[in-house]
């Protein structure tokens, strides 16, 4: 039976995604508490590879089990399994070629920055708390000119291997993918970038929000993006963000 | 110069309050910010000692420092100097005679529970996530007991040696205490209970929500309550609730 698992986590302790001999990952707590639960050792699939502090409100894995588990109960059982810090919400029977990275249609990410003079400790894990003044109108146009489809090879890892080992989607191994929406919203204390697009590269996320905190500094002019998207160069765009104010929002497929 | 510092912290990592050799505790992550400052050795006196993984919104400090530094900068100094789970709200003069511990009129707590089935990663530090059905009615009757000026010793940590070190307040070697106000709220998936009395025991808070859900589950009637203070006998009370789900809220001189 194949499976659809969907699941939201704070990564601050895991060291990503992807499993790893000595640490702690989510895909590797996934796959004990699976064997753990069923006895069969089988590596889920997640949607994509989540870096080491990035979180997820709703990541998907994809896994074969032959147990004939009741999904309700599988939930539950993971949950009591897996540390407090992963949760699965959803467990549902999926077509036999659902995968969860190769089904992919879209995703959507969040990147939160806190602007208030004091970050409450309960947000440190979850935001890049900002110490200078950014202005809100220009870090906005910058974000409206990576939508469409483009090469974005300025703002994908720069180590080539990183770059193809982390690409989340199953989109032809370049740099162009699709995005449908790019841009920002102020709540409260929080100023959120909100981005939804076909595939993402490593990294892609956080370089995009350090280059807009660059037109928002007026380090660079918004347009300026257009040039840095052209350069099809990682020096030629800004600096990557911080990994904890990343979350994975939701997968489509 | 007298200080009054305010400060929150998310009490997860740190053992405690109180310093402790090879132990990083709130007011040893104080000292040290303070003397990496200031140049000066002194151990600031804070509200009352909170427990490992135990929470504050407003903990106030009270510290005696010889260094002509602006509130702002001293603000600005160590929430730089300190790690982000401890925040420095509020640094200002106080009269020569103020002490954080000795001065204290009131203070508030609250205690979270999540009842929601799935318990969301970023409130999982934060809260006690309980699984079984409560009926609030009855904790809120039960809550409603401890109104008044009374002997706690049934809801006093045991040890005489806790009792009498981490007790909060400066009222007399006893357990008698006022409570101002005592009731259960509830906000969305969380259940939260609110407390406000002239001091607090060790784990008198906790110790009151653990019976508190004990009515909620009907092992004890809301009326026991009274019965339970008159024992003056720990053993006649119910279980410590987790750490996790208590804050100090405020402190009132």
């Amino acid at each position: 039976m194949n499976w659809k698992l969907t699941l939201s986590y704070d990564g601050t302790d895991f060291h990503g995604w992807q499993v790893q001999p000595c640490h702690a990952t989510i895909q590797g707590e996934l796959f004990s508490a699976i064997e753990r639960i069923t006895g069969e050792s089988v590596l889920p699939q997640g949607s994509g590879r989540t870096d080491a502090g990035v979180h997820a409100l709703a990541q998907v894995a994809s896994v074969e089990l032959a147990a004939p588990i009741p999904p309700s109960n599988l939930v539950r059982a993971l949950n009591r399994t897996l540390p407090a810090a992963i949760r699965i919400l959803n467990a549902e029977h999926a077509p036999p070629d659902f995968h969860a990275r190769h089904s992919v249609r879209a995703k959507s990410y969040e990147y939160r920055i806190f602007r208030g003079e004091i970050c409450p400790p309960w947000l440190t894990r979850y935001v890049y708390a900002l110490n200078w003044p950014v202005d809100i109108d220009k870090m906005q146009r910058a974000a409206s000119f990576v939508i469409g489809e483009r090469d974005f090879t300025s703002f994908a890892a720069t180590d080539p291997d990183l770059s193809t080992r982390e690409s989340d989607s199953d989109t032809p191994q370049n740099n162009i993918r699709t995005i449908f929406s790019s841009s920002w919203t102020e709540e409260g204390d929080l100023l959120i970038y909100k981005v939804r697009g076909n595939g993402f590269l490593h990294h892609m996320v956080r370089n995009l929000v350090g280059t807009f905190l660059d037109a928002g500094r007026s380090h660079i002019a918004p347009e300026d993006i257009s040039t840095i998207l052209e350069h099809r160069s990682r020096p030629a765009a800004g600096p990557t963000a911080p990994a904890r104010g990343l979350f994975l929002n939701t997968v489509e497929y």
